[in-house]
C-alpha cells in the first residue's frame, strides 16, 4: 500500500524560530504556523531568516489552509513575506493571534490578503482530509493553541509551544483533559516542544514573576522602567496590575509595545486596571515614585526605546539616580554582548538594573523535562517527533523517550525538509525535499544570500584590498597605476612603506617573463596570488584582494 | 601635604579580561599582573586586546618589579606583547605560575627576559618603597595568590581572583587567617574580585566536580572525551584521579594542554596516578570503556582538538555510537554560538553530550556574594575597589558594601586609567591616564585597530563596492569604465539590470552640468553620494562605495 501521509519541516527543527510543518496526504496541504528565525553573529548583515517554501510555490493550488498555533514571531514572522507566494490560503488562529497577524499585515503595509478563521478550541473545522481540532496551551502569550489533525492514516498531534501553567495569568491553563483524552485515541504521531528539555524539574509558573514584580514595585524609590518583548501580553497584564497595587501609572513607550497593547485590550485580552495606563508627558509629570514606563529593548535591541535611553539617545527620558530598570526577559543566546552593554551604561548613569541573572523577573513559556515526560505519558502516541529545538534538544529528547520505553523506531529526529511518511502503525523518513536558508536582505529575499555572506565573513575577519591598473589596449603597457586601496585590512607597521614595495610586486607579476599576458583573467588571478603571499608575510592576514585591469 | 600613593588600573575594570594594576609611590612603580583579553563579537578580526601601558612605556626605569597572582590567560597573557617594553623588570610568581609564563614566552619564540624571583606565601619582600606579602588563594587553577602591599601611606591589599574553596583539589584553600588578621592591620585599601557578584550565596567546592565525574565515568558505556582550559590544573587533576578510580587510561591531547600537563607534573602541581596516563595512539587500541582522551576545545575554539573532532577534521579519532563528551567548562560569553554550533554536531555524530547546562561538570573560580560580603566584613577596609568585572558587576558590588555599611566616599569606581590618589584616612580619584584598547591583529599591536574595526563593521553589513573609470588626463573625457565591483552586497531583484543604471548614474555625476570637474577628490565624493543614494532607493542597503577615478 502507498503510504500517503507526509509530514515534513519545512523550518524549525535544528534551529530555534522559523517554525513551520507541513502535512501531505494525497492531493491536499495542510501547514501549521509560518514564523521567521533572527540571524546568528556570524551571519553578517542579514537581517531575518524564512522557511523554504519552493515545494508551496509550485503547489499552491493544493494548499487546503494554514494553522497558527500563537502569535509570536517565529509563527506567524514570514507571513507578510510569504503569504502571497502561497495564493494567501485561509488562516486559522484564535482571536488573539489573528489580532497579533494583523498588526504584523498591516505594518508591512499589506492589506489583509488571507481569510482569517476562528479558532475555538471546542470545536473542530474540516479542510479536504483533514479533520482539525484544537485545545489550548499555556505559553508566554496567551491564546496559545495544540493542534490535533485527524487523517484517513491516524492521527497527527502539533504540541504547539506549551508549558504546564496550572495558574497562569489569563487563567486558561493547558488542557490536560483533553492531553489525556489524546492517550485513548491511539495518536500515530506526536510533534512535541522540546527546547527547555535542558532544564530539570517544572518550569516555573507565570504568576512567580507578578511575586517578583511586588517586591521591586514595593521597594523601587523612583520611576520604574521595565522592558519585556511587546507580544508577551500577559506580562504587561502583570505590570499594569502590580503598577495598580502600588498607586503607580504606566506610560506604555514604543510602537510595537503600543499597537500590542491597543489591540490586545480591544479584543479583551489585556484588563486595563482603572486610571493607570497614561500618556508619557503626564507619567513624567507625576512624582517619580508614581511613574512607571514599560518599553521594548529587553534583548538590547539597538533601535528600542529601552537602547535608546541607554545610549542617552531618547529625549523624553534620560535616565537619574533612583530610576530602577527592569529587564523582564532572558537573554536569548547571542544577545548576550548587547544586553551586557545596555544594563552596564544604565548603571553608569545612576539606575539601579534589575536582570534575569540577579532574580526571578522572568520564567520561561516551555515545558521543562519532567513535563514533557508527563505529557509524554498522557499522549502515548506510536510515533514521537521532537520539534522546536536545536539538534541538541532533540538529541536529548530522545534520549527522554528512551528512558520512558520508546523504542528508537518510534523516535523520528527529522532535519528541515525531511520527508517523513505515516500510515497505520507505520512511520519512517522517507526523502527530503528543498530546505535551504532564505535570507532576508534589505529588500532582497532568496537564496542569494550565501556568497554574499561568506564574502562578508572574509572582509570582517582581513579587510579588502583593491588593485586597478590602467593598461593601454594595444600596447599592453601599464599607463596608470597600480592603485592600491584598502578598507579594514592593518599591515605590518604603519611606518612601513610597504605601498611601494606591493606596487613593484604588481608590476613584476604583470610582466613576469618580460612581455605581456594578453588574457586579463590570467594577470587578475596573478596578482591576486602574489600580492596575497606578499601581505601574509608581512602581516599575516588575507585581505580579500580585488584587481581590476583597465584597458584603455 | 602631597598625596603620593597613586593607584592605577590599565586594564581588567568595566571589563572582564586584560587586567593589570599600576601602584606608584614616588618615583617607584610596582605592577600586578599583565593579562589579554579577548575581543566581543563586533570586533571584527581582532586577535586580542592589551593594556595600555602607554605611561610605563615612558617611565620604565621606574618599575621596580611585575608580580603576577596566578597563571591564567588574563593575568600573564600580555606578558609576551609587553615585557620588553617595561624594561624587563624582575617577575614575582609562584613556582606553577612562573611555569605558565614560561611555557607562554617560550610558545611566543621569547627566551626568558625578565628575571623570576619565587612567591613564597609567608615570605614577605621588598621592592623599593613597597614591603610586598602574598597569601594563598583558591581559584580554578593552583598556586594562586592575594597581594598586600605595605607603603609609606599605608597598606594596600589585590585579593588576586579568588574563591573560599574549603575543599579545593590541591589541599591549599584560601588562607582565612590572614585575611582575618588583616581586619586588625588598618587596611587602607583593599580591591576585590567581584565579577561572580550576580550569583547568590557561595560558590561550590571544585570538590563537586570530581563527585559528577565519578557519575559519568561509571555510566559512559564507551571512550570518554572530556574538554577544558589547557591551564585549569585542578580539573586535569580530577580527571586523572577519576580515570584511575574507573580503571581508565587517558591521553593528553593538543599542544597546549601537553606542555602545561607536563610542566605541572615537573613541578609537583600534578600528581599522576600510576599507569593512567598514556600515548593517543595506544589509548585508542584499548576497548573503549578503558579510554579517556581530555583535551581543549571547551570554549569551541575553531582550532582546537574538540571542534576538529566535531568537523571531522582530527584523523584520529572519529565520534561514534558510545562515546561520551563531557564539556567542563562554562561558556564565556560571546562564544555560546560556537559552543552550541559543537555540541549539535557531536550529538548529530551518535556521541552522548554532556555540558554545562545539563549538569555540574563546572563550577566557577570566583567568589559569590555571600563569600565577597564574608571577606569585606574580615578585611575592614577603609576603602573598597571592586576589580576584574564589567561595570555591572562593581555597581552590584558597591551596592553590597553599601548595605554593610561603607559609605559611598568609601567605595571608589574607577575605570582603565583612573588615579586613585590614597594617604592615610584618605582616598580619592584625582584624574585620568591614557587608557585605550590595543588590539593585536596579524603582527600589529597597537591603536592603529579602531578605524580598522569600525571599517570591517561596515564591510560586514553590507558589503562593499568599487567603482573604477579611466579619465584622459588631458581632455578629462572617459577613456575605460565606468567598471563596478561588489563583493558582500546584494541589490533589489538579481535579474533586474541595476549594474547598467548605476553606471549612467556615475556617468552623469561626472559630467553633471557639461563640463568635467578637473578635482577629482570633488569627483569622487559626488560619484560616491549619487550612487550611495541610487543604491539604498534600489536595495535598502548602504555598502562602503569607494570610487577611484584614474587619469591616463
Amino acid at each position: 500500500m502507498k503510504q500517503r501521509l507526509r509530514v515534513i519541516p519545512l523550518g524549525g527543527v535544528s534551529e530555534v524560530g522559523r517554525n513551520m510543518w507541513m502535512i501531505e496526504y494525497d492531493e491536499d496541504i495542510l501547514l501549521i504556523d509560518c514564523g521567521l528565525m533572527f540571524p546568528e553573529n556570524d551571519m553578517l548583515g542579514v537581517d531575518l531568516i524564512l522557511p523554504d517554501i519552493s515545494y508551496l510555490r509550485e503547489n499552491k493550488e493544493r494548499i487546503r489552509a494554514i494553522v497558527i498555533t500563537h502569535g509570536h514571531e517565529d509563527h506567524i514572522g514570514a507571513l507578510p513575506y510569504l503569504l502571497a507566494d502561497m495564493g494567501s490560503p485561509p488562516i486559522y488562529a484564535t482571536r488573539l493571534t489573528q489580532g497579533l497577524i494583523s498588526v504584523k499585515l498591516k505594518e508591512a503595509g499589506l492589506h489583509r490578503t488571507s481569510e482569517m478563521r476562528d479558532i475555538v478550541p471546542e470545536e473542530d473545522v474540516r479542510e479536504g482530509p483533514f479533520r482539525i481540532e484544537f485545545y489550548r496551551v499555556a505559553h508566554s502569550i496567551p491564546d496559545g493553541v495544540g493542534v490535533i489533525v485527524g487523517t484517513p492514516a491516524g492521527l497527527l498531534v502539533h504540541s504547539g509551544d506549551f508549558k504546564l501553567d496550572y495558574t497562569p495569568v489569563d487563567g486558561r491553563p493547558t488542557d490536560m483533559s483533553k492531553l489525556s483524552e489524546l492517550g485513548q485515541r491511539n495518536v500515530l504521531a506526536f510533534l512535541c516542544d522540546c527546547v527547555r528539555i535542558e532544564s530539570p524539574g517544572y518550569t516555573p509558573s507565570e504568576k512567580v514573576v507578578g511575586e517578583a514584580f511586588d517586591n521591586f514595585f514595593a521597594q523601587a524609590p523612583g520611576r520604574v522602567i521595565i522592558a519585556t518583548f511587546a507580544s508577551n501580553i500577559s506580562r504587561v497584564q502583570q505590570v499594569l496590575d502590580t503598577a495598580y497595587r502600588y498607586y503607580r501609572k504606566v506610560a506604555v513607550v514604543g510602537r510595537s509595545m503600543e499597537n500590542n497593547v491597543r489591540m490586545a485590550q480591544e479584543l479583551g485580552y489585556l484588563d486595563l486596571p482603572e486610571d493607570t495606563v497614561m500618556r508619557l508627558p503626564e507619567v513624567l509629570r507625576l512624582p517619580p515614585e508614581e511613574a512607571v514606563i514599560l518599553c521594548t529593548g529587553s534583548q538590547g535591541e539597538p533601535m528600542s526605546v529601552l537602547s535608546r535611553i541607554a545610549n542617552q539617545d531618547y529625549s523624553p527620558i534620560r535616565i537619574r539616580q533612583g530610576d530602577t530598570v527592569i529587564f523582564s526577559a532572558s537573554p536569548i543566546p547571542g544577545n548576550e554582548e548587547s544586553i551586557h552593554r545596555v544594563i552596564n551604561s544604565l548603571f553608569q548613569q545612576g539606575a539601579d538594573v534589575i536582570y534575569s541573572a540577579l532574580t526571578r523577573v522572568h520564567v520561561s513559556g516551555h515545558a521543562s523535562e519532567e513535563e514533557l515526560k508527563l505529557v509524554l505519558s498522557l499522549v502515548k502516541p506510536q510515533f514521537v517527533v521532537p520539534i522546536h529545538g536545536d539538534y541538541r534538544h532533540m538529541a536529548l529528547f530522545r534520549k527522554l523517550a528512551r528512558s520512558m520505553g520508546f523504542q528508537d523506531e518510534q523516535i523520528l529526529l527529522p532535519e528541515n525538509g525531511t520527508v517523513m511518511e505515516f500510515s497505520q502503525n507505520y512511520g519512517k523518513i522517507t526523502g527530503k525535499i528543498s530546505s535551504g536558508n532564505i535570507f532576508v536582505d534589505g529588500l532582497t529575499v532568496g537564496e542569494v544570500g550565501h556568497v554574499v555572506v561568506r564574502d562578508r565573513q572574509l572582509l570582517a575577519r582581513d579587510g579588502i584590498l583593491m588593485v586597478v591598473v590602467a593598461v593601454d589596449r594595444r600596447t599592453g603597457k601599464v599607463v596608470a597605476g597600480p592603485d592600491l586601496l584598502s578598507r579594514g585590512f592593518v599591515h605590518g607597521q604603519p611606518d612601513e612603506d610597504i605601498w611601494d614595495e606591493a606596487r613593484d610586486v604588481v608590476l613584476k607579476a604583470l610582466h613576469h617573463d618580460g612581455d605581456t599576458p594578453s588574457d586579463w583573467t590570467f594577470a587578475n588571478r596573478k596578482i591576486k596570488d602574489t600580492l596575497g603571499k606578499f601581505f601574509y608575510r608581512k602581516s599575516r592576514r588575507r585581505p580579500m584582494i580585488l584587481p581590476l585591469v583597465m584597458e584603455v
